[in-house]
């Protein structure tokens, strides 16, 4: 996994500060979250192929989530796009989007899958062999959910010198890939262990985006591999956050502690912080090893 | 006036090419005309103070002309502004913003006024004592309109040293200023053209994106000091202009020239063409002076 940050602050677009939208570059796909003004030109700039992108994933319908996102749509008709796009949101996107379309006389060439969202509790989204994706509910001023990426349990690793001397036929390695053991055409049965070695580990990733200090993602979002919480405010702020069902830095860096994930991104900042060690500064006393999200920042994980 | 281009290419915004919005400063007013993606911070970047933008006109509903304008409107909102904003645009344009505004539950806490066009013939839209503006019918694919701003008819200039002699009342200023004669205690009557001089002269600019080649306009824009006018392609692409219902440069300058204005803006241009001099080289074979519309550059009219 791969993580691009195209914008990483709240509220209002400025010319050095984005507002929301990443991509994820997992097995083959390219996720897009979140879709503020402006993630087109910060596409472009991050030099990844629309084309590429296949799904939309939007948390919430706050403008600095979406407010790109129906410039995208006309976009991708203008550069002749022609394979679906699937898009995943709270209910009311599809209305807003096909409403701007419908006025602009300006239907999609491609076909345009809206799946839209409601439950309070988490919902598979999307699966093939390689990831699945379900939501995870926040909790905002209005309708938002999270999303957490996981990779599927891959096959395990064939160990050919093991295997060599044993003239195996196809479907006996395809056994040992989904980890049974085999009988040979002697009798002998092998343990599989003794052929076959570990399969990739599976890797998580959490995104959650806008919320306030909120326990039930716990269960949804334990020992990830990278949590992306907002941290809107600093602690001095802890009452803004409050009253705007936003998260301080010290109220994320608790939840990565209790759920114990293995690294914590932090963003979605204020525009009234300068800069941004305060926010490591105060994150690091509860929890370690925190980054910080930039705009235009890659992340492996 | 001072015009200040924020945008001026056609379809996707780019790193470095933003699409249609303009500033009008007249009179006290900034007029905001059009207003695509990233326009909000197009007026950053122009240091142009959001506060004093009261009055919005979009030409129509294609997203170059007003995907920043919920953004905008939205900013506005966290800004604490409390003056009311006016927009003008075609039928629909409220339906869209205020079903995001809904979805979002961000009602402005400042007023929104919509007017929403969907006359086929000129139309008065705003008026003060400084300044008149006014649609001008395009042909383009969707229903879209172009916009006249006009300065008023100002008062005569008082000659100071005529009138010094003269003694004359508050009142007798007055009816100098409006052109009228006036007669002294004496019985004494003194023409006004010996104690005034000419008002300064009317201002008028003309802004009309998108469109095809078309001649009801002219009468609407005879004798402008300034035409902006769409010029989406070069000569060798007419098929294409007359397709999408957009204008070569030579027909943008053949309506400049038959309208009789002063000066051609034009602007729109297509991102197929990597620079900008064929425009002009093929626009002055028709009319001059032709200017080319650059992001961010500055007009006096």
């Amino acid at each position: 996994m791969e993580l691009t940050i195209l914008g990483c602050h709240s509220a209002t677009p400025r010319e050095s500060k984005q507002t929301t939208a990443q991509v994820l570059n997992v097995g083959g796909h390219l996720f897009l979250i979140d879709c503020g003004e402006g993630t087109q030109i910060q596409l472009r700039k991050a030099k990844i192929k629309f084309s590429r992108i296949k799904h939309i994933f939007i948390s919430h319908l706050h403008g600095d989530h979406f407010y790109g996102l129906v410039g995208l749509i006309s976009t991708f008709r203008l550069l002749g796009r022609a394979t679906p796009l699937h898009i995943y949101g709270p209910k009311g996107i599809k209305e807003i989007i096909t409403l701007q379309l419908k006025y602009a006389n300006s239907w999609t060439d491609y076909p345009l899958h809206f799946t839209e969202l409601d439950e309070t509790h988490s919902r598979f989204l999307f699966e093939d062999s390689v990831v699945k994706v379900s939501t995870i509910p926040l909790d905002h001023r209005i309708y938002t959910n999270g999303f957490l990426f996981e990779t599927q349990p891959g096959l395990r690793k064939i160990n050919k010198e093991a295997t060599a001397p044993l003239d195996l036929a196809p479907e006996d390695y395809q056994k040992l890939q989904t980890g049974a053991d085999i009988v040979l055409s002697t009798g002998e049965k092998i343990k599989n262990e003794h052929l076959t070695q570990e399969p990739m580990a599976v890797k998580r990733y959490a995104f959650c985006s806008d919320t306030g200090y909120y326990e039930p993602i716990i269960p949804h979002i334990r020992g990830v591999d990278l949590l992306y919480h907002e941290a809107t405010f600093l602690d001095a702020h802890i009452d803004l956050a409050e009253n705007t069902k936003h998260s301080t830095v010290k109220q994320a860096a608790t939840i990565a502690q209790k759920a114990g994930v293995k690294k914590l991104m932090i963003g979605h900042y204020s525009s009234r912080y300068k800069e941004k060690e305060a926010f490591l500064k105060e994150g690091k006393t509860i929890f370690e090893p925190i980054v910080l999200s930039e705009d235009l920042k890659r992340i492996s994980i």
